[in-house]
């Protein structure tokens, strides 16, 4: 991981996807003493949260207009942050400069999301910018390694921890999802196409049909990321309403890789957790 | 695989769950000359399919009965086939043959589905008995190499099954599904406990929901056997509701490995093929 930038860099750049976690970033950065100028995603990012902070609405594929705005007010740096549903290719508008990428634009479509957002940061450094990670500015983002609230991983809960981790090395390569469930040493859910959110959705469906029979309370959600995966926008990240989800999977907790996943709202995560007893863990990189 | 037994070895004690495929096993058999024994289970096998037919109910775990009228009828293999759905530990009642081989029953549960399935042939073993897997006796339910109906795997639809095949082989070590669906070079989909028909159901709402956006006609449902799974009871199967639901799902069509996969109802299956333009194809071993 390269350190946070300093101040004199210029101003940061930040294009705000869905949620909290831009305007977190935004404040992180501001508080080492660099401004930080808002570009958030119309139609993705909610304009109540933008009300009380100077702001550019800017449209995915609508490079141009974004980057006169960002090369005239100094800024060299961009960082990209927060949820984003890939859009469907024939939905988005493209502006002229955009327009001049199309070809390559169109070939990352039919990747996979590391493909894409690869692609798009490729494309973005061609026009002179610079793409970081937002845990590069604000490294108060990424999980610290031990558990975040009070419940700590039983020995039983560890052991279906390395199973996961086990699990999601041998498929990293794969460019799939980053996530599975594992309960009494078995993995009872595997994530793709329909997220994290789908996954915990499932397991609650499996456990009310009996499929998974161990007891509610028990089970993990362990998350990873891929092999090769471009921390700099996909890192894998949990919130308070990933912790919502792992209780009504009835799980015992959650555990992401320390230093390699991002928590949105530290604060209400840690508050949720504690409430359900659900143990929220960063794994040392290495292993369990 | 060992060679079909011949007449002459005894009748053969079928223990039957559900589904068509225990009855055509059933007819294969005879049709080699080899007398037959129709153990249907109790609450899972229907009864109007056993109406016509001589045969004797049993119970899950109600090991002693079953015993003692192969026994006496010279029944020396079995074969057990058809689906089950695991039953739920204290839902079970037990005989007492069965509950002397409680404690070692009770750790099975705890395991994956091949642990259940093969520690439980090795207890029927220990009693005498020689278990056998239903292609053993009937190699006519295996799935041959190539294509089952009239439709055939595109190049792009060989290029989906081959990455599939290398997901599956990435985790067959995990005890973990035994399917994925792949469509435009992604895994979209992946088994665990949800089993088959739950994943070909996601697979429609991702579809419906915008997640997966390749055209509806493309992508393959791949099927494998884990590394070291017992064939005997626990290989990959398709049907003519497999073929429904990967028509449902939007599929191009499916791919199992020849020689290691069940075809129940093959007349059918084609059928249900041909009418939805869906090829069902059998890979060799090797490779796609």
């Amino acid at each position: 991981m390269s350190t946070a930038p300093a101040a004199g860099q210029g101003p940061l750049a930040l294009i705000c996807g869905g949620g909290s976690l831009p305007l977190a970033v935004a404040d992180y950065v501001q508080a080492r003493g660099r401004a930080v100028l808002l570009f958030p995603l119309r139609g993705i990012a909610r304009p109540q949260d933008y009300a009380g902070r100077p702001h550019t609405w800017v449209r995915i594929a609508m490079f141009g207009a974004f980057a006169r705005v960002a090369r005239a007010a100094g800024c060299r740096d961009i960082v990209m942050i927060g949820s984003i549903v890939r859009p469907s290719f024939w939905q988005v508008r493209f502006d002229l400069t955009t327009l001049m990428m199309l070809p390559r634009i169109a070939a990352a479509f039919n990747g996979g999301d590391d493909h894409i957002l690869g692609s798009g940061a490729r494309l973005i450094e061609e026009q002179g910018f610079r793409v970081l990670g937002a845990h590069e500015v604000a490294p108060e983002i990424l999980v610290p390694e031990g558990a975040l609230g009070r419940a700590q991983p039983s020995e039983r809960d560890r052991a279906d921890i390395a199973l996961g981790l086990d699990y999601l090395r041998a498929t990293g390569a794969f460019d799939v999802g980053q996530a599975v469930v594992v309960t009494g040493k078995h993995v009872q859910a595997v994530e793709a196409a329909e997220g994290t959110d789908g996954m915990l959705a499932r397991v609650v469906e499996l456990r009310a049909s009996g499929r998974i029979r161990t007891p509610a309370g028990s089970g993990v959600l362990v998350k990873a990321p891929k092999h090769g995966q471009d921390l700099r926008f996909d890192m894998p990240s949990i919130g308070p309403l990933t912790v919502e989800g792992a209780g009504l999977a009835g799980l015992a907790g959650i555990a992401v890789v320390a230093g390699s996943s991002i928590v949105a709202e530290p604060a209400q995560l840690i508050a949720a957790a504690d409430r359900a007893n659900i143990f929220v863990v960063g794994t040392p990189a290495g292993g369990a």
